[in-house]
């Protein structure tokens, strides 16, 4: 259907949850029937992106091609995937895609850039550190990526993981320690490069908003512009 | 896939958050491999059934049926429906649906009955009022069902109609008056009988879960255990 946008999700579910809300809230929408159409897989035994680059377990992405390919079957005419590690498989996916594809990572890059910030801090999976799928976009640009070192970051991938178990409270303190580090060190901004990350840190980023680019909440906007662009019709709520 | 279930949501969108949400938290899972497997539909522009039921409009079974058939051909297993209002429809999807359907009211009935209480309040669509699709099973278990009055029962559906524009401040400082007043006029506890109530009272039945049947609640309890026996896997979080 026309505007249908498929959410490629499941990794992981809590994640998913809140592009989900995020697509409903930053909505202008006066009834239900002015809410943008969502298909959303949130089928989650894609295997984990992080043990699969850093630790040789199995790849990924045959399962999420699988389920992509269910979205576009479903009518999906955009399809987005709110994980920021499965980006690695981007361009892969990308080739076996035949509807449109947004990228959060080029989504999160475009709201860094507009920030005009230039001491970007990072908080991420391993992998994606690893894989330098934001500082390469950073430093590109003149910009300086600040990362938790080797300690601060195996916190980072704790908290997460304990997100992924369903334990917020302590993966919450965790994180905002972690984030507080980040400033402490001139970070003027923190790029929230794991779509765990801005639920795990949900009340510092509402207090605060413009301390930190959310990743989910970039690749939202930007499927709301392709939607608006799409049907012709404004619903981005820009306040 | 097995186990698989459908959701046929956009009425509305944050309800439909809403059950995703629960369907998050209320599992037991230690990874994100370990959670339940979801295809969620929340395309809104089904029309509105309070108009169809109460004002002669545009009926949403074709649409709903269709949206419920693509979720069949995605896979699902089991669909579950979180609007109250469209289980006025709901033994003509059964008809239709070739997989399991599971039914809002009879599983917030259970868990009315299970309470023990004897004076349940009844906040609803005035269309789910209307069709008495809760007042039949309250009264036929010898139960008292006590519903707003007139005057208060607009409140109710505008405070509905306000969380579907987005204003969920106003719409809750409304819900929560006419949940006080059901409860000053004996009601024991509330059945939540409209999937956009749960959302707008979250704050209230957080503090107070015994005095509250959340529809939306006890249609995910009832997928997860529906999920649990399909797989031969405990995983309802039951603390």
């Amino acid at each position: 259907m026309k505007g249908l946008i498929g959410v490629l999700g499941g990794m992981g579910p809590a994640a998913t949850v809140d592009m989900f809300n995020k697509f409903v809230t930053f909505t202008s929408a006066g009834s239900d029937q002015e809410h943008i159409p969502l298909i959303i897989s949130s089928i989650p035994d894609i295997p984990d992106r992080t043990t699969a680059l850093m630790h040789g377990g199995a790849s990924p992405f045959p399962v999420m091609a699988d389920y992509m390919k269910r979205l576009e079957a479903a009518g999906a005419e955009c399809i987005v995937i709110p994980c920021n590690t499965a980006h690695y498989w981007f361009s892969e996916l990308k080739d076996a895609c035949d509807v449109e594809l947004l990228s959060i990572v080029e989504t999160t890059m475009d709201e860094v850039v507009a920030s005009g910030k230039r001491r970007i801090g990072l908080l991420a999976t391993n992998a994606t550190l690893y894989m330098g799928l934001y500082q390469k976009g950073i430093e590109e640009r003149g910009l300086e990526c600040i990362r938790p070192d080797e300690e601060s970051q195996k916190q980072v991938m704790e908290s997460i993981y304990a997100l992924k178990a369903g334990e917020l409270p302590r993966a919450k303190q965790m994180m905002v320690e972690q984030a507080n580090a980040l400033f402490a060190r001139g970070a003027e901004i923190i790029v929230l490069g794991c779509t765990e990350v801005p639920v795990i840190l949900a009340d510092a980023v509402s207090a605060n908003p413009e301390k930190y680019v959310d990743s989910t909440g970039a690749l939202v906007r930007a499927g709301i512009r392709w939607y608006e662009e799409r049907v012709g019709k404004r619903c981005l709520l820009t306040k």
